[in-house]
């Protein structure tokens, strides 16, 4: 089991929409944003990094499953953990709570990618980087 | 098996992110604004419709699979088709094509809930609705 | 002269456009959601208090100047400070910073006016709201 | 005086607010793209035509005035027209209407400026392009 990182983001009023809650994709940028937080906070190496390597995370594909919405105002606390990664794909699942709540308002699991900049095809993951998330 | 219906979304610059490509989280914003325009073009009862009846449709979830970037300048086709429904939910599926291609582009399945706007609850899918979507 | 707030916003990867800078109507975004916390953390009026008193802003004008553009992984500060109030109106100038430096990134004014809930018309700022504000 | 220019843009309910209205920076992303789509459709050199020149153009200021509110549903028509040219700006009026209205709904006027993509610093709009723009 990998750990479980945390970041928290304060929802915007350009994130709330007709229906006066947190706009449906804009959970997805929540989770995407929460993980370049994570990459630099917890695993200690960030997007720009990977980019001076010559790679860069795609998001493959991912699942949500809504369960409450967040409104005006609340802070939005994305926790991630990563399921699996297999040669360049990692797996990882998100929860998105409201701060101060226990209860789950929106969950799923993305898979990214991670691609060579020059060629635009998959790149097995380092071996030191897999280092870096094994934790 | 439904009716397949589709519409074209023309990519405005604010939908490119900073990998040259349509952001992620825009095709479902697609997806969403073609369900709109069918709604109204094809089975012929507006969202509005849906709200002077004291309905709305909300996304309870969905999964998406990329394939293919639709870049500035593209032109979206987005076909849907209602998958199921039962009680209160509609399963629709979705692909998105870019203009004058047949390669899918993006991919996937969502999942509607019909609510009361006045009890913020489940509703039933009314038999004159059902109708209208059994085409 | 009134008094100068700040807020800090941190960019997220969904504000940043293709040209790698922060997307030039996210700095609006980003004064609204400043004086938005500001409303409630400075004035002690919040947006919802507004509401609940059957008013609401509606933003009438702006300008806005780019000097500098904030980059994917910056915090924003932003500045805002009342001008004017005259009837139904407040205009606000405002300031962006990047966290840590001096120099402007973004400027500009926005004019506010208030309206009726109810009606749509603008309504002349009342008294007490006028004394929240002269600060 | 030179032409006036005009394109369609179709409003998505991510454009939508929790005012029911079209959100208050959406404006400019229409005017952005009816610039981009008028760059090909009306001046015959399009924004992939400048970048392939090294040339880029960036917003440098602008104003805005909103005098009535698009909402779902609507198609925005955009007019733009070059007021004047000086080194390497441009200025450029323009107004949004509903369409098949004839009052106006959005105005204001934009400075663009063109940059070298290599260097980053404004550069003296060339002879050729001042041609194409002349119309």
């Amino acid at each position: 089991m990998h750990k479980i990182f945390e970041s928290e983001i304060a929802v915007r009023p350009d994130d709330i929409d007709v229906n006066q809650h947190v706009h449906f994709t804009k959970y997805l940028d929540f989770m995407l944003a929460a993980r370049y937080d994570q990459m630099k906070k917890d695993y200690k190496m960030s997007m720009e990094e990977f980019v001076n390597r010559g790679l860069n995370w795609f998001i493959k594909s991912f699942k949500v499953e809504y369960k409450r919405a967040l409104k005006m105002g609340d802070i939005a606390i994305v926790k991630t953990q990563i399921e699996s990664y297999n040669g360049a794909t990692v797996v990882v699942n998100y929860w998105i709570y409201k701060k101060g709540e226990t209860k789950i308002y929106v969950e799923g699991q993305a898979e990214f990618v991670l691609l060579s900049i020059q060629t635009g095809r998959p790149v097995r993951i380092p071996d030191d980087i897999l280092q870096i998330y094994s934790v």
